[in-house]
């Protein structure tokens, strides 16, 4: 067992207004952020569900971008009500929520 | 085969001077940072190998502190020879460089 069951990095980078690839902040990443990180607070998990920022993960274009460890799945949450599929599915419940993984064979 | 073969998260934290948990921003993990980005970078391992920055990975006692996914091997380098260690030995051959390993169980 790790130090945490799940530990999930949410890209944060922030780009220019005028770059093509546009930025995970700009598609609403924070939001989701607080969401999901006061869903652990509030459900006791703090300590075993670790939620971090982080630097541009290199699939700003399916931001926004976050992926989950130990496990190596990747997702492009788009709404508050994805986010919260992610929280109670994978990272209480350990399923993963297909329809919401990147397939990086495509784009 | 997840999307990177070794996925690099260093806590990029900054607090306030006068914080007695200090910080691993203050205690030089940018310059630890750079030195890693440069050497995956040179070495042609983008792609494979990916370093990125994170928010406070709550081990701010042992920073400065990362984390190596999926492997789950958390380090506290203190210098740029124990981050070229974890690059050659770690990153590159898959060997957990031991000595620098952070032990959770203690304080």
């Amino acid at each position: 067992m790790g130090r945490f069951t799940r530990h999930v990095f949410i890209c944060n980078n922030q780009r220019k207004e005028d770059d093509p690839r546009g930025c995970c902040q700009s598609r609403g990443a924070m939001d989701l952020l607080d969401h999901i990180k006061k869903r652990v607070h509030d459900s006791g998990l703090k300590g075993k569900i670790r939620i971090n920022k982080a630097g541009c993960l290199d699939a700003c274009q399916y931001g926004p971008s976050m992926v989950v460890y130990p496990d190596d799945v990747w997702y492009s949450p788009q709404t508050v009500e994805d986010m919260e599929e992610i929280f109670t599915e994978h990272l209480q419940n350990g399923r993963v929520v297909e329809r919401l993984v990147i397939d990086f064979s495509r784009k």
